[in-house]
């Protein structure tokens, strides 16, 4: 059996990001239902938000579903006491160190991942006793690594490197793109964008539209004196490189982000000023589907690709 | 038939990049005996040199090779004399506009490919009749393209873009990572890292050494402000970093980088002061080897990864 369907209980080895903004229970329990794994994204939620999320998708979904959480976040402490409260099962954990929860988390019987964009991250994140290791490329939308290691070579070297179930994430939308990264040693896959554009993503339409009119080239990795962000090349992103022009200290970089300016473009769909967080695979995604449709289609393109390969050489 | 080995009646789809300092006749003659296809790498050779590359390609294989030739390079109407002079058969280009030479080269029997960084240069290049692409993503040594789209994500793109034969380029140096540029949708693969690292390689011993014992996040693509390069972060970063925390010039920047940098490092071996270029996927290879050797391995390696895939889920 495959190790991430075997480790979740899931159907297919298919997860849905945990993304701010975008993954709120509606799409998680749409993608669980499908015989993915879907997570919500605690990441832009205050406490009692978190809380009523976890509840609806309880309510929504009787298989397996995780929460994301960006371990640098302020009110950490409180998350954790709200996962372990409402008997979440299973959490991914990402920004920070995995040493800090892996630990207490398990004790309590839940499944913990951590997401890494190098592979000496990859190593201490088995060493924290992680139960599988999310891998994602310098393509992926959002915050991203300083090592700028593409999904193509950061997954095999980081597959050489650790024994426990593996999960490649950044550039992946299709059912190739699936199959392309379990070909590299990936157990299964994590897709954002994809599933940005689906109907029960959180995001504003404007927001999703704009993900689906995207082209090759419209994002980039920026901010990095701050945290390197991946997003869209709008007219916040020109006005910081017209700030950049001018040698700018992280203070003013910071103050020219400000507060919320990632909810104000994918939540609120301020397409203009508003951060627009996507990735490179944006450009290939063409419409918004329902999620449980998105899951069907990958895993009909999955099975189609290994049915389509090339023979030996 | 496979579309890339009909197009230059060769025996696999795998073609050895026409790289500056280190793909001479001795490289690109063993990779093409061995199956492949050899290029000579003619932007580090002066028109004597590339003459003398030629001619010994010619003596030392019956098997099809060919010439990478940057087109922005000063001296350029001259090599182009060369190639038609000595009946080149097969011609790769890249850094510059496809339309300038292509039906020329095409007039005489040649056949061209471009390479290309993005959709919009696929397109082009496919407008002025290329008989194939390679598309090159941001994992890949050496010059790049400004996009920064990776090769998982670009190859996608422009495979539906196009309907010549694509080729990926950058972060390949193994049959599964070859493999799973073909799921992608690539009819076959160009390598440079990988036979930088051989034994014909004309990369100083030592400079093969560095690149064997690479790790994940040790390459850098920088002096966007001139052309984007990948390399190793070596002292001759480090001394590039120092200048970019002064917000230098574009002329500041050429300063330091000096002529002949590339030369000094990759050929020279000079490990300090000199240009490293080298792709992502360094961290990956661990010894140097014949060529012959390298063709077999990616060979072998793929057949095997297309037996352990895993099933239909």
């Amino acid at each position: 059996m495959n190790r991430v369907c075997a480790l979740f209980q899931i159907k297919y080895p298919i997860i849905q990001g945990g993304m701010v903004w975008n993954s709120g229970w509606r799409l998680a329990s749409a993608v669980s239902n499908a015989g993915g794994l879907g997570l919500i994204g605690a990441g832009s939620m205050y406490p009692d938000v978190l809380r009523t999320h976890i509840a609806r998708c309880q309510e929504a979904t009787d298989q397996p579903f995780g929460v994301n959480v960006p371990l640098l976040y302020p009110n950490i402490e409180e998350i954790m006491d709200i996962i372990l409260e409402m008997n979440v099962k299973i959490v991914f954990t990402s920004a920070g160190n995995p040493r800090l929860y892996t630990g207490r988390l398990k004790e309590k019987g839940i499944t913990v991942v951590h997401v890494v964009s190098s592979v000496a991250f990859a190593q201490k994140a088995e060493q924290a006793g992680v139960d599988a290791i999310v891998a994602e490329g310098f393509e992926a939308g959002g915050h991203n690594g300083r090592e700028e290691t593409t999904t193509l070579t950061l997954i095999p070297m980081v597959n050489r490197s650790i024994s426990c179930p593996l999960i490649a994430a950044g550039g992946i939308a299709t059912g190739s793109g699936m199959l392309a990264a379990m070909v590299l040693g990936a157990d299964g896959v994590q897709l954002g964008s994809r599933f940005v554009a689906s109907l029960e993503s959180s995001a504003h339409q404007l927001f999703k539209e704009k993900v689906v009119s995207a082209k090759e080239g419209d994002t980039v990795l920026t901010l990095k004196e701050l945290a390197p962000v991946r997003l869209m090349k709008n007219k916040f992103y020109q006005d910081l490189e017209a700030l950049y022009q001018q040698n700018p200290s992280k203070e003013e970089l910071q103050q020219l982000l400000g507060r919320a300016r990632a909810k104000r473009g994918m939540f609120e769909g301020d397409l203009i000023d508003g951060e627009l967080e996507i990735g490179q695979i944006s450009g290939l995604i063409d419409n918004i589907r329902p999620a449980a449709e998105i899951v069907a289609d990958l895993v009909k393109e999955y099975n189609m690709a290994l049915e389509e390969l090339p023979g030996v050489i």
